[in-house]
């Protein structure tokens, strides 16, 4: 289970692969390797998407220690272009705990979210998002508008960036390279 | 039904009330003021999600001059921070028409659209966006990230700003007022 401390935490991609905390940051701490993060639950739903055709990756969210919701990419399979991981689990979320804002709850995504996403993420009053690889090309957390520094953003999550980096990131590699070949 | 030329778009607010092309920015042309226009269709969605208790902004999806999807906010009704008029529409409309992609559709929106709401809007590939009232405080188009003009947008569409915007803005003018009194 990620045990990240709040208030202190990595937004820089590239540095070393412990959290300040000494924790790896896959989001395994040392002594409970065989226990799968929320991450690694995030890529598992990341990994289905992907074998369904769908860009792979995939969200969960979790209050109180409790996964509450989880979801994978389905914008083809849907014929829905807002059907984001985030948003498919944002809005299940929402319903199994019958109120619109998601005040408590931590989000984990495998891919740096995109516009339509941080702002969903910051409607949804998350606490914190965890996210795995950067997305340069559509990102919006450190990347183009960076949403949650603008003034018009009324709710800003904590962010944890870099977090299952390296699987998530080629797990987006594997699939657009299967797609060109 | 409106008539607005592609390329000769107003954009900037506090214009005369005429376009470019001589017809009235209500979205009627002069020989038909009795045919109301997709704008009043979008606005009578807005009035419908106010007196729900919404903030009243309304939107539809038109192709080949049909409307294929309307809606109204409905974030408190469905407990979802994500129904916003934009996001309930595009879906709707691209499980009407049975693609993600809505190439050859223009969406009409009584307010200027959120970052959740314009990243929808060009992930969908809607051809045309009008609006009505800006939104210094939520809007993305004009205001806040403009995220039409990040590198991070892929699809524009062409913007028609200030369509019906005195009506949009009295329905939420009168909305706030009564919420506040």
């Amino acid at each position: 289970m990620p045990g990240f401390m709040p208030g202190i935490h990595v937004f820089i991609h590239g540095m070393a692969n412990k959290d300040v905390d000494g924790r790896d940051k896959s989001g395994h701490d040392g002594g409970s390797a065989s226990m799968p993060s929320f991450m690694d639950l995030a890529l598992d739903h990341a990994r289905a998407a992907g074998a369904a055709g769908e860009v792979p990756v995939g969200c969960v969210i979790v209050r109180d220690s409790q996964v509450i919701a989880a979801a994978g990419n389905r914008t083809l399979i849907d014929r829905d272009p807002t059907a984001h991981a985030e948003l498919l689990a944002i809005r299940a979320a929402t319903k199994a705990i019958g109120s619109e804002r998601l005040t408590d709850c931590d989000l984990y995504v495998t891919l740096e979210p995109c516009a339509m996403c941080t702002a969903a993420i910051s409607f949804a009053r998350i606490r914190r998002l965890y996210y795995g690889a950067a997305d340069p090309k559509g990102g919006a957390v450190e990347h183009g508008v960076r949403f949650f520094q603008s003034r018009t953003c009324h709710h800003r999550p904590e962010v944890y960036a870099g977090i299952g980096e390296s699987q998530a990131a080629a797990l987006l590699r594997e699939f657009f390279k299967e797609r060109r070949d």
